[in-house]
């Protein structure tokens, strides 16, 4: 074939709309190519000589449209082919000052290049200039096209902004970024909702068309394939009787080998079932899975992150991680992606320190690079989204020890579902309660009953409680969770016992206390619980691209 | 409990040891803490009325270690406590110059704040003073511990800058990062080589153990129950022809109707059975799995990315991916990191610039960011890494179509094992030869057979190839695969059912292309193999914290 064949398409040079709406009429007169979809469109004119449409245009750079302006003799077709809304758009154009636009300028196109319709009948996403109006429930049923919505989109370049804050706040906090296993053997929180990762099902699957491909010899097939030993071992016995020649011998001997041969293949062979594998017990035999051994999603990455952290001091990992729940409330995924630190010579003042400053530049960075969403967010969700950011960016957070907090709980324990006293788990409402009504601002509580927490948390002088604390904010409650490690190796074995932990199981674990081993602290974050936090969004199910849950990981 | 026993322990503030080389004697005379782990101890003067020990101390937070100086008179215990390989120690310290030193520097230790020790005899990494005669292999069995080696700690902070340089190009490059699904039902790249996820041995064994506790009803449980409702029914109707009273006649029929609801239950119970849920026709019920239908740990982030890209522009995803491929080689791993950018209004030579200019990017950020880690490549794996660095950062691809590839490979057949000819798939030596020895830097080879590669990718107006390209490089080959995408449904459910693909699956997907559908391309690069690529390292197990493949998901 000739090469001449083979010329690539000249290259795109596409400019963003965000960067022509910050611009501002700075940019009027330059002709500039711009593509994106639809959001709103109108025909003027339609009939008469000159036919011309207004199209608000975004491409996903940013939470504002761009006007376009298109003439009928332009296009040289009708201009309906171009109003619906989902339509995408890649125009020529000339940017020019417009005063009535939100922005100051608007698109003069001057070519269409390419189009990609709409039958704006189908089109399940409704056509709305602002919004605002836009029911997040209703969008849900199209994961695929609600990004394309105002909201989502917002919620998109948020978490985007977010995940990078993320990655600059550790990197200028001398973090180093690791990736931690998600197929693990080890399950953390010791909660037993794991979803378990398996290739039984496929090798069965395999097993079963080879099977019918190539059934399993028969007990009558290998009977008679032992009479064929029988009957070859025989003309052995009467070749050295006769005394044939060596050759003859020889031969014969190999024939009676690979008949046994066959025989022991085929015996092996009519052992195999299809269908999962079981031990002599009854059990799984999952020593035939891919990783040999029952294995899971992760649940946490903190096992695995400590023990890096006793080894290079700071670090930090942003992954996905799963929780089998069969839970279908607005506040739970089966996957969610969370940020987990890990720091040596820290103690739980550090960590408290390390998260508060962690949450603080989260809010602070979405102020500084998120200003129009989070508009949006006021106008569409919650007023009170930028108030809260800026709150939680610039005050210092109350800290307060369990106990204190459980004794400013019974003051009020009337207003409560649960009850309070010493040695509950919090519940959502006391947590809301002690950030939004009484102080009014983040608070950090430290210091929980051992009972109610982890067996990695270290425990205290008084031997009740653990140096565990959490961060809770307005509108979401706990938004952090972290402790100090017990770094005692002796301590750390009787913790794990008193939870009924195999310790062989956590022999690696054990070895960070038994070589060098190092006070170190830790917490995490959900991101999509930050994001709830930050839009006011009420459902989790909103913050992620393809939210999974009981039942739901087919889009 | 009295607040007054949950003081905290007061701020810990470390400094970490690469501020303090990187100053170098800029800092002298000041007082610093310090931690970190030693990597080599000696005493000197044991026995003698003076000892002192130097300690070789590392944090993680770069390439060197910074010297110790203890005096045994500051210590008040044996020096021989400190010096073993791998001892954790805390300390506080005067910054002195020192001339011997390799960045001009040590501290005097004036106190040992907190000492984990090692068993020298049981600790499992040698003392090395350089590591670079340290064996990979050797230390792939400490997955734990390993981090603390000077081989494994640069190629993590390597991956940290790798990850981090990923992020901040794609957000200078105005891309929107969003996180893809990892548990999904499709399959993007129809290789048949998935994890499944799945909760039905967890609900089994749950099922199991309740029923254990509460057995399921016999037959005979159910007979008797089903006499049971037949005598409360007489009783009933004994008591309407009796003309009892309308209470006593409404007490036996609620009587009545309590008992044969009691019969369902046992019917419904008695189907119980414990073990894997079977249909009908012996195959599995996956509809009573956690996600209701067969689920899979994702193979590639494309397809859902296309959705993203097709609403929102520019858009990558940086996260975990998955193959079940029964492999052993020192090249393939179960779980690994990938990078996937999608952009939309875009062509396959968008597509090449675009990853070219990526990879540039990722090359010149470990020389700016790296020198110690790659110098210390240089000297203990391998000695062109810094060259290869340099000159693929600053070198201008090669761009060859696969036409011409196979025309310059079949010059030269005879070296290869692998017969070439036009519609082959490139094995890794024919891609090493292109960039190694014929081209001496990276070559994007486009245009390849539609036959060898996936449906989605854009077919050629010759309808024999797609808008395919793979970067090349020296020492790994395959790098980067890409391409531009079908956009056009017609062509594309066309593809699909070439490929035997069920369409009515892949709906949503399909749907981006009948509502406002763009040209768009992307492409995908392994960050393990990145990794490899930049270090030279030959064995991919080394470049991820904790490596899965067959059998080994336990650490």
């Amino acid at each position: 074939m000739a090469e001449e064949t083979e010329m690539l398409d000249p290259r795109s040079s596409r400019t963003r709309i965000r960067s022509i709406l910050d611009a501002g009429d700075a940019m009027a007169g330059r002709r500039v190519v711009v593509g994106g979809w639809v959001r709103a469109g109108r025909e003027q004119g339609h009939g008469a000589p000159d036919p011309f449409a207004f199209l608000d245009v975004n491409d996903g750079s940013c939470q504002g449209n761009l006007q376009l302006f298109v003439k009928g003799e332009v296009v040289g077709y009708p201009l309906a082919r171009l109003t619906a809304t989902g339509t995408s758009v890649l125009v020529e154009a000339v940017v020019r000052r417009d005063e009535r636009a939100k922005h100051g300028v608007e698109l003069a196109v001057t070519r269409v290049l390419e189009v990609g319709e709409v039958d704006a009948a189908a089109y399940p996403l409704p056509k709305t200039k602002t919004g605002c109006s836009l029911d997040p429930a209703y969008i849900r049923d199209f994961v695929h096209l609600r990004p394309r919505t105002y909201l989502i989109s917002a919620v998109t370049r948020i978490r985007s902004e977010l995940s990078f804050a993320t990655d600059k706040y550790f990197r200028e906090n001398d973090f180093l970024r690791v990736h931690t296993p998600i197929v693990t053997t080890s399950d953390c929180e010791g909660a037993g909702q794991m979803f378990q990762v398996t290739t039984l099902f496929s090798q069965a699957k395999k097993l079963e068309a080879e099977l019918k491909e190539n059934p399993a010899p028969s007990q009558a097939d290998i009977d008679a394939a032992k009479l064929s030993v029988k009957a070859k071992g025989d003309i052995v016995a009467q070749l050295k009787s006769a005394q044939a020649t060596k050759e003859e011998i020889s031969a014969a001997v190999s024939d009676l080998k690979k008949a046994k041969e066959d025989v022991l293949t085929m015996e092996e062979r009519s052992k195999l079932k299809p269908g999962i594998p079981y031990r002599e017990d009854g059990s799984v035999a999952f020593e035939k899975d891919f990783f040999k051994c029952p294995s899971y999603l992760t649940v946490s990455g903190q096992l695995h992150l400590e023990t890096l952290a006793c080894s290079l001091g700071n670090v930090y990992t942003f992954g996905p991680t799963f929780r089998a729940e069969n839970s279908h409330t607005s506040r739970h995924l089966a996957e969610f992606w969370m940020v987990e630190a890990e720091f040596a010579f820290a103690n739980l003042q550090d960590d408290m320190d390390c998260a508060e400053s962690y949450v603080k530049y989260l809010c602070q960075w979405l102020l500084d690079h998120c200003q129009e969403e989070m508009e949006f967010m006021v106008k569409s969700q919650d007023k009170e989204a930028i108030k809260r950011l800026k709150m939680v960016s610039s005050t210092p957070f109350e800290r307060i020890s369990y106990t204190k907090a459980v004794d400013i709980l019974k003051d009020a324990d009337g207003k409560f579902e649960n009850k309070v006293e010493w040695g509950i788990d919090l519940a959502s409402e006391h947590e809301r309660y002690l950030t939004e009504v009484v102080f009014k601002k983040p608070v950090i509580v430290f210091n929980y009953p051992k009972g109610i927490k982890a067996f990695y948390m270290r425990l205290n002088d008084d031997q009740k409680r653990v140096a565990a604390m959490d961060v809770l904010v307005p509108k979401v409650g706990e938004l952090i969770g972290g402790s100090q490690r017990e770094e005692r190796l002796d301590v750390l074995e009787q913790r794990m016992l008193d939870a009924g932990l195999p310790l062989e199981q956590y022999d690696k674990y054990l070895d960070i206390r038994r070589y060098g081993t190092v006070r170190h602290s830790g917490f995490g974050l959900g991101l999509e619980r930050m994001i709830l936090f930050a839009t006011g969004l009420e459902n989790i199910r909103d913050v992620i691209a393809f939210p999974r849950y009981p039942g739901r990981a087919d889009v």
